[in-house]
């Protein structure tokens, strides 16, 4: 029996998320399937992060147990032969028998994009917020998000989960042309944490929230004080450390 | 009466090209209707360029007459308010009486966008050949290409056109990561021509024909002699010139 860890990108527009659900398309159930297929048995893939409806990943992690002979590279060549052209396994290596790609994930990259214009290429990767935004206040804010937080003002705990510690390496606007890009790493995160955290922060940028309002509302582990949980469209998991 | 010129932006993967056509979903009456319900009257929209079926613009121009008096700003607002996801308006100028987008147009670019990894994420603008390629072959062959041509090898003229000269000022791969990028830029181009020389320069790249062969292929001209005609979706109209 090998346990086999795969980096797996897929564009989540056509998705109701990366979880299992009965009569829904999911990442996990056609990656269940291709490697059905390919293998010959039924198995179950372990998700890194379990990415909601609409929600991309270029960087997903996953792993399966099989009895397969096949080489990896055949096997990946045989995945991709077979399975949506919305999803790609980008390569497949041999782990140890207790690896668990969701509860040994060490940290997780999520990228949110905001565009400032209008596009018809590429919108579905990307957010629209035509408004002006003050991103020197944004950035100022993201800055108060790095280090051991209770995130509860920004997502709820999965049902499976007591905490929401979360321990954020680093949060960051970057300006890209017309385009917002946050970026957060940290050692976990709560359900629509990243879209609601961006959600507070365009409050921020609309300066109808202060910094120090943004710092508040982080203390106040209440989700009431939070901001809108902004579109999936414009969130991608982008890489997971183990 | 006034003349207005929009560079226009659209994804092409759900239409069937520009130009109108009976029981199908085209980027020109998508923009005549929506014009229709902001000015109030019917017009006819002149393209500069007849993109097909699934083939994208960064910078598509038209020009329509209107006696609308609505500010540019407000028509702007107005058209991509109501304009479907896959279709932007980024630009409204007026110009003279005599404008005409497909006749004037002076220079055309366009690019094909190659891909050698599989992608699920931006997989609709660009086409996937995993197999390897002689890159500076391809570069070779494609500098063959500047100047005027008769270039019925890679394409036939529509129908109301008696010409296939072109007069191509360049034409070069840029290599981009695990992207290969076919930039061209030519005063005009016959139907599928781009996509063509896209195919014709891939099998420069296989080495099934040299940068000598390339350039008979160029003398011949005689369609049968030129490769196959890649997929749309990697073919983006970016720039008219006036």
């Amino acid at each position: 029996m090998q346990n086999l860890k795969l980096t797996v990108e897929y564009d989540g527009t056509d998705f109701k998320g990366w979880q299992i659900q009965p009569d829904k398309r999911t990442v996990q159930e056609v990656l269940e399937e291709a490697i059905t297929k390919i293998t010959g048995h039924t198995t179950r893939v372990i998700g890194a992060g379990r990415t909601d409806a609409g929600v991309h990943a270029s960087g997903q992690v996953c792993n399966f147990l099989t009895e397969s002979s096949l080489s990896f590279d055949k096997m990946l060549r045989s995945l991709n032969g077979i399975l949506p052209k919305d999803v790609v396994v980008r390569n497949i290596e041999l782990v140890d028998d207790n690896f668990n790609a969701r509860f040994q994930a060490k940290k997780r990259v999520y990228r949110y994009i905001v565009t400032q214009r209008r596009r018809a290429i590429n919108q579905r990767y990307m957010w629209y917020y035509p408004h002006p935004l003050n991103i020197m206040k944004m950035k100022e804010a993201s800055e108060c998000l790095s280090g051991e937080h209770d995130c509860k003002s920004f997502g709820c705990s999965g049902s499976d989960e007591k905490s929401t510690l979360c321990l954020i390496e680093y949060a960051r606007w970057e300006e890209q042309g017309d385009q917002l890009h946050f970026i957060i790493a940290s050692n976990r995160f709560l359900r629509k944490m990243v879209r609601s955290l961006v959600g507070t922060l365009i409050e921020v940028g609309k300066e109808k929230c202060s910094v120090e309002g943004f710092r508040k509302i982080i203390e106040a582990k209440d989700r009431r004080c939070g901001g809108n949980t902004v579109p999936p469209c414009g969130l991608f998991l982008e890489v997971v450390y183990y």
